[in-house]
């Protein structure tokens, strides 16, 4: 009977099982050959005694090489010392396919090297772990929602509007007219939540930047949930339960890929709400106080946020940025023109910016004034100005990059081990 | 108290709450209004008579248009003749924005119209009810899957690899080299599933046709299980394993939906496994019988395959297509290499192909043989030849089309309906 690594348990001991799978690992002393064997679920050790596999058999294993698939029968057994361990006792082994020599060895290989290997990378125990987390991580991301009552509303990928000039945009040519890779999909979240009440876009976005740190990918998924009459302490109340959310269920779910990734998760399991709430200007004189000269009115780098996250054990949600650097679409602060009402979330141990968010114009004219401040076409927002014209409520949302939410709940140094095949400048392959 | 409107019960029969949304529908009869509301997550009347609400309120409401944004406070009241349907009677209607006049009235309009306001044309009850039910779809597919062990695996979007010709690809300029946009994630899914066991890839997908059916998108979305040792039998079993679940769902949680939108639901109250199964050899009898003259070989139009799929009442398998017109990754049936174990599940009442799907083959040799077939450049290949040369194991899946299986649950005429906002030949706006 096949069963998957994962579904041993108790019932199965002193049973006959088959596991389909592959060589992960072996070794061998004397006439036994100790099998590591994974089949994506999970890991188990088979023991391949001559005894019991027959001298063919037996003689057969010393030429199974690493990553050769192998199908072994065998049965269970509780594992000496570990709780919820098993072993089989394997009566038969069969090799599917021998691997040639696998080019990833246990050694230290340089990150362009994995990456040039990635399809075969994903098979180490770290990088399975970190994909199951993630799985977690999209899972409980669209359970938050769809438990709140949320609609999924799927965004186009392809649009003709060049919102913020084309600069970081990937265009391609759509039957003779240019097309824009997306590289949001909130104007479409908004009319979303215009009709449904509350939505939320999940998908793949794009930003032909150049930058080449490790905080950037050419191709990521954004969560993006908008709602209607949800105004800006709505919105970080929104962004501190998902946040926690989040955490909390990785923390159920994953405990045992955390300890594969050796991530101190003590430091995730004090991530509930309330989260810390700091203007923008409280900002700055945290960083003043620091003793860095920092001029009200510009945007933070990385390391600034590094600085201000680094304050807080928690997310630190800071609001009322400056109009002048933030989006043409945020509302600005009524009691306060040079603000507007929006949102950064930075994640704590310097893992800076996941979350921003805003409350968004609703007034038509104020809209089409910034619109015309930041020079853009008013043409292409024809269809946007429209839902001020029929209907205008007061709502917002936000959106929250998911590798660099993978990133900070796992610990990473980098994005690109938190999404299968990572896009990146001069890195399209495999 | 705020409440949505699905959220209505029994408990607050005689309590006052507050609805935000907008207004969906008026009628006045002397000293009523009967205002219909609309939040996102139902439709409520609420009954504004002049002595409750006063009459300067009164007076104002005569002057609201329709999908102007109200909010309404009111007391609750059952619906005199229907089951838990509600009512309210109104104390206070507050005017948040006026809307203009809203370009989509009550006479049929021309779906170009309709298209082209898009963002507006998704308020109505119609679309509202199509945006759940792929909710719910969506949502299915994903349930399905991850109950049953299987990791998410989200395959590029951007790829170097031109699998199949460039002709139906949308190009990019990646940093001054080519990138194509995913036409499936099958290939890199495969790679996941070699890693992880059991995976499923879900996203967009894009093909650059030209084709103008009701059938066709450029954009859309496609959920694609890959699993390790698993071979066609297999495969065809998960497929109607699948579709029922999905059906199941929609008609446990979708009811008023389809109700709304029309569907005669006992079509879809049938539709559990066993699905039939047929050769393409025998399918082809099927259209000689009804006196068509069709050469073994040749492709399935979609004239053809509503004949085949009329006869069933369920979806229908049609495995072991001919070697020649289907894609170089298919294994060939080892007892007769004229066909690939692949299979195509068409949908009932003459809906088509929802899935396709095929055992890959697996064996490096014969790969490279059909990579030569087909005149495609072998160098793009080499990673997936990798997984060839480390562990080959049996293995397949299927691809399902989102919005086809939308059409066909929903018994839509016309795939447009079944996605925010659908990219199509001509349509990029809004």
């Amino acid at each position: 009977m096949h069963v998957y690594i994962d579904k041993i348990t108790n019932e199965h001991v002193d049973k006959e099982i088959t596991i389909k799978g592959w060589l992960y690992n072996k070794r061998s002393s004397g006439k036994i050959h100790f099998l590591e064997l994974r089949d994506g679920t999970g890991l188990i050790q088979a023991i391949a005694g001559i005894t019991d596999v027959g001298e063919e058999i037996f003689e057969e294993i010393k030429k199974i090489t690493q990553e050769s698939s192998v199908i072994v029968t065998g049965k269970v057994s509780k594992h000496p010392k570990k709780e919820n361990f098993y072993e089989l006792v394997a009566t038969k082994v069969e090799l599917v396919s021998l691997a040639q020599e696998y080019p990833i060895s246990k050694k230290e290989h340089g990150p362009d090297f994995l990456l040039d290997n990635r399809h075969l990378w994903l098979r180490s125990k770290r990088q399975m772990a970190i994909m199951r987390i993630r799985h977690t991580i999209v899972k409980a991301c669209r359970d938050f929602f769809d438990n709140r009552g949320y609609t999924l509303f799927d965004s186009p990928i392809l649009t003709g509007n060049a919102c913020e000039g084309t600069t970081t945009l990937f265009e391609t040519d759509y039957f003779g007219q240019p097309a824009y890779l997306s590289q949001s999909g909130q104007l479409y979240g908004e009319a979303g939540a215009f009709a449904l009440g509350k939505i939320y876009v999940f998908g793949p976005t794009f930003r032909a930047e150049k930058s080449k740190t490790r905080r950037h990918l050419t191709e990521f998924w954004m969560i993006e949930p908008e709602v209607a009459y949800l105004e800006l302490e709505g919105i970080m109340e929104l962004a501190e339960d998902f946040l926690s959310y989040l955490v909390e269920r990785v923390l159920d779910k994953n405990k045992v890929e955390l300890e594969i990734i050796e991530r101190d998760f003590k430091k995730l399991e004090g991530i509930a709400p309330p989260f810390p709430r700091i203007s923008y200007t409280e900002a700055v004189e945290i960083l003043r106080k620091e003793g860095i000269n920092f001029e009200w009115g510009g945007d933070f780098g990385a390391p600034d946020e590094t600085i201000i996250s680094g304050k807080f054990d928690k997310p630190v949600m800071v609001h009322r940025f400056p109009t002048e650097i933030k989006a043409f679409y945020m509302k600005r602060d009524p009691k306060n023109e040079k603000v507007v009402l929006g949102v950064d979330v930075l994640a704590p141990e310097g893992y800076g910016e996941i979350i921003g968010g805003a409350q968004r114009e609703d007034n038509l004219d104020f809209l089409l004034e910034r619109i015309e401040e930041h020079k853009l076409p008013r043409e292409i927002f024809e269809w946007y100005l429209d839902l001020r014209k029929y209907g205008s409520v007061p709502h917002g949302g936000f959106g929250m990059g998911l590798e660099r939410a993978v990133t900070w709940i796992c610990g990473l140094q980098h994005l690109r081990e938190t999404i299968p095949f990572p896009r990146m400048l001069q890195r399209l392959y495999p």
